[in-house]
């Protein structure tokens, strides 16, 4: 049986449906995204991530909005503009990086204690497809929460009407700074 | 309906197991790992992975061994050895690096026609934790599957008697060389 | 002798201005960066390069310009504007990579036949120090040159009056797209 | 005057021996590595870099040798064995990333305090051509020096009798980790 349904199957039983899987077989779950498991230390988070969003000013120029904050994990939407386009008239890279940079930055931001600032390390994005569609969501989350370093993942769907396909995967380092003592 | 939902439903439909899941439930599916939905283009692909991966002298010399062979999905083990690690006792990130990318490379080598060869073209690794454990298990999918670049993920897990770890993952691209007409 | 001395060597005899350079000196060199040995297929790449600028729309949406075109280098400007920030008032590292991008993608392009159109694969990029500056300079140099794919690396420099800063450096690869036979 | 030309002014001016250097000429030197501004903290830093080298037993394992150790700046060669390829016989990615990573690493090291450890964040590499030749020089530099974090990159040059080709470039960010009290 595969993961995937190993998945389904796990998800049910915590919902008290199917509960007697045996335990070698919930033991395949480890590759199962575990944003879900994350404990955020700020009760407060979703308002902290918002604000924080709210004075990234390149996201009201680029028109893009923040959707969902979860404990790492946060999506964060765009509406194709010709004015974000490369030569062939799809969304460039670079703007595709920036929302998915902050997706990524604001799913371990959710997990940061309350004082401190998020800062990008590096990351590293593949494109898979054209970004074309009517609108684009960067869904972040994250993979590794450290003391002061977090590894996160995007991907980048573009929707239009009937279809919605995955154009960008990105994988990025993030840091909590503690604006007292700062790297 | 989404692309993601609509292979979930397929998936659901096609096991006849679980079809009364309620909607609001198949949201938590868009982190499912798709690879299963790739048809390999060569019915052989097993073998010929197999035979390709026998002819990487260094998976000999690590003694890492295959052990999962899947349309788009490749898995491969290797015990710990001293020989092995860095100064402070842990599997060097170069040999984790080793096995991920050749998990990677030979997930997209199951998809690739039969006369092919497989180039890594780029990857990245993060590393999440120390490399510390019994043996050790790269988990590599496809994610993009193109006509001649392929983008593919892998996951490292550290095991020991007890316990599972994520301590590294990669994102690369492969490419597939017509022998004939190489880039 | 190495092919970089040879380099080296070719340079300054085909200068014949600096033939007794001592040796100690050209040591100094082997970090030289080697983008003026490529010949470009195309003659016209500058203008090709320029046209293909204007036609990003999002580089007039950001106000950068394109300075410099070279075979296999290319940079690009781009002014500070408190609308292309994040929360703490500096550049946003895909504003950052929008710009590296393009330099990175041109500078690919210089090289690429008269009907090829390029497109980004991948790229990775570290941010060294916070992106506070009067304006930027993306220097964008190929490093690899082949059939279809190229490998480029970018250099990001934060300006003010008095100073210069390195704050991101980028490694992408980029394709060249026969728009008859595209992958 | 920008602050690249500010060194290169500087470099010149403290040799004393180019003095009427042309500007024209003077524009290659942008591309000039700039390691050797790098203050070692430690004053013994080669010590503890070979030290910390002959823990490292997959260096011994694949043969692997630590032949320049300078501030910001460290190389490692290897001879090419049969037993490191993949299935094309070429040395695998994985190796090449081997040692190029603690060409990074090491060339991070020499900058940190006596007491620090050191450890790889993440890297990533592009591969330019087939590692093929008789043995192999990863040069490791480091671009940017933090107070925990460090950006360092590597090019890989495979060596025949007459030739030298570049065939591979990484970048990665390393941390200086204190025992006391470690990420």
């Amino acid at each position: 049986m595969s993961g995937i349904l190993n998945y389904l199957t796990f998800t049910l039983t915590s919902t008290n449906e199917y509960s007697d899987i045996p335990d070698h077989f919930t033991n395949c779950f480890t590759r199962i995204d575990m944003s879900s498991q994350f404990e955020p230390r700020d009760p407060d988070f979703k308002s902290r991530v918002m604000q924080s969003f709210s004075e990234q000013s390149v996201m009201q120029t680029i028109n893009a909005s923040l959707v969902t904050v979860e404990p790492g994990h946060v999506e964060i939407e765009l509406p194709y503009r010709r004015e974000l386009t490369q030569q062939d008239g799809f969304i460039h890279a670079g703007i595709s990086s920036t929302i998915m940079d902050s997706a990524c930055g604001y799913a371990a931001f959710t997990l940061m204690p309350p004082e401190a600032r998020v800062l990008t390390i590096e990351f590293k994005i593949n494109l898979l497809a054209p970004a074309a569609g009517d609108h684009f969501r960067a869904i972040g989350k994250v993979r590794k929460s450290g003391r002061s370093l977090f590894v996160a993942e995007a991907d980048l769907y573009a929707m239009s009407d009937e279809t919605e396909k995955l154009v960008a995967t990105m994988a990025g380092t993030l840091m909590a700074v503690n604006p007292q003592k700062p790297e």
